[in-house]
């Protein structure tokens, strides 16, 4: 019995491999998925050389599930991003966090995603029911990029009084700025050039920055600044509109060191806040927020198969997507 | 009227210059103090090349006071830190806060200090009283090296039950250890040898390692570590040891940028939080926690003097300060 899946994998050379992946009956908490979307996220660039199935942006449809499964029935719409394998009893793991302290971090052997397929079996408790307004395509940029920037908005305290900047107009960015508008926050947006100007003020941004060349903004100071860009900006014109004991949340996954001059931080009693995935309260909150607000990610939609993989990925990395690619499966009719 | 105070101020030349200021009589809300003892930090070198009268850990007694004055007579002990002109009136000034946002940074034109000296004339809200059961050689060194420590213990909420870092054992790292310990927090203390050790020990810290050399330290891992080191230490193997959302806090004064590993902080949810000065209600906990607890720094003493100056500032220079230098004014009796 069970199933065999379809599934599509990094490899060393970094190609996308088509492979068949046999998943048992689930059984206990057990979940099996019918995946009908997957977002695509810049992460996944990052895993295209390892032997595991990419995607963690994933939306499906419940088939089975195992006897202790309680919440949820087939024909569920869910969702899911990324998990990391918990040890279920460090101080991280009993107050509910993502982090888990048997991880040294990131790493291939501790993490869970897989929606690049046709099925996937789950935790229960790692899924999570999308809200029936929003449609299974729009839930899933959310499952990522959602929960990237709301974690940041809702753990780390923004107030609805705040100037909030968001640096960057792409998966992550195009979401914060709705998210912030929708909460009542001041939202400025910064974009290297004028050409998505229209969409930021469209998207609730009440001011924008083009930022090539600039070395000084003329602006009122910032309490919080999110950077969604896919590379650490230049700093130091960012740090002389930082409001003093303001935050600054790098969301960016960049190799190297911290480019931020140290007394500026240091002076001005700044916090660089380091967040990369929401906790599952965090998540649901989330959800419910951007069903109750219309919050919906602008999407570009490609066929949830090795070329439309392939493609999709391409768009993004040369910089095309507007603003985050979801896979459809070839045969679903949600 | 008035008095001629006798100062030493930095040069251009980075030498101690000694001349004299004359004050006016004290109006409104002014105090002339008596100025009886100074500590020695190592952030009166980055002032050294000004031309304005150094010195930041200040005590002294009391002498006149402007008809607006309340809660104060003369004799008082009193100390003061640094103190930065506040415009009064932004968001930072109406929360009480040292930071005011009319500053774009700590810069001359804007700081105020100036108790290398035999008076001073301050506004009576920027002065503490010392509590009776410190003496006010011992106070000095709470005035900014303290203040420092304790702000971030406070400020940022640092638990009883919290594992804590210290990296360094000087004039900040000495007071962090006992201030962390009487708050019942687990103290691991960090030393480039093991020389320091035996007094880590004695002042409160329950773990102390040596780092020269070291890449990886074995231990549990920390909720929160302060950097008291005069330069940036090698980040990696802190990096290693901090619990995912932990907290570091460089409290060193350094040029240059954040060395800091840019996925170990953002993987993580780590948390880089500036901090240089304490607002006055967190310094007036500080003194009155101090005083409970029988917190005292160890001091090196050196006479209020040019000599003694030159020679104070060269000690801590050369590393061989143990762990704080006061300086004493030569007609003090206290």
């Amino acid at each position: 019995m069970g199933i065999d899946s379809t599934v599509f994998k990094g490899s060393v050379d970094g190609g996308i491999v088509q492979g068949i992946t046999h998943h048992d009956e689930p059984v206990d908490n057990q979940v099996l998925v019918r995946i009908t979307h997957s977002g695509i996220c810049g992460t996944d660039e990052h895993y295209k050389h390892s032997d595991m199935v990419l995607g963690h942006e994933g939306v499906g449809v419940v088939e089975k599930m195992g006897d202790k499964v309680t919440g949820l029935k087939v024909g569920d719409v869910i969702g899911w991003g990324y998990t990391h394998k918990t040890c279920g009893s460090c101080e991280e793991c009993l107050q509910g966090a993502m982090y888990c302290l048997t991880r040294e971090r990131y790493g291939v052997s501790n993490l869970h995603q897989g929606s690049f397929g046709s099925h996937a079996v789950w935790d229960a408790s790692f899924l999570f029911k999308i809200p029936a307004g929003i449609a299974a395509e729009d839930a899933a940029p959310l499952m990522c990029g959602g929960a990237t920037v709301f974690e940041v908005m809702e753990t780390y305290n923004i107030r609805p009084t705040d100037r909030v900047g968001v640096v960057g107009i792409g998966g992550l960015g195009h979401l914060a700025i709705q998210f912030l508008a929708k909460m009542g926050a001041t939202v400025v947006v910064f974009s290297s050039t004028d050409s998505k100007r229209d969409e930021a003020l469209r998207l609730g941004a009440k001011e924008f920055y083009a930022t090539k060349g600039v070395k000084r903004f003329e602006m009122a100071r910032l309490h919080h600044l999110l950077v969604t860009t896919s590379v650490q900006p230049d700093w130091r014109p960012f740090l002389k509109i930082m409001r003093p004991t303001s935050k600054i949340y790098p969301l960016t996954v960049a190799s190297g060191t911290m480019d931020i001059p140290f007394m500026g931080v240091v002076d001005q009693g700044l916090t660089i806040q380091g967040s990369s995935v929401a906790s599952r309260a965090v998540h649901r909150k989330m959800l419910e927020f951007a069903a109750e607000h219309g919050i919906r990610p602008i999407i570009q939609r490609f066929p949830l198969t090795k070329s439309g993989i392939q493609e999709g990925m391409a768009h993004l990395r040369e910089g095309k997507m507007r603003y985050r690619g979801v896979l459809v499966a070839q045969r679903a009719s949600l």
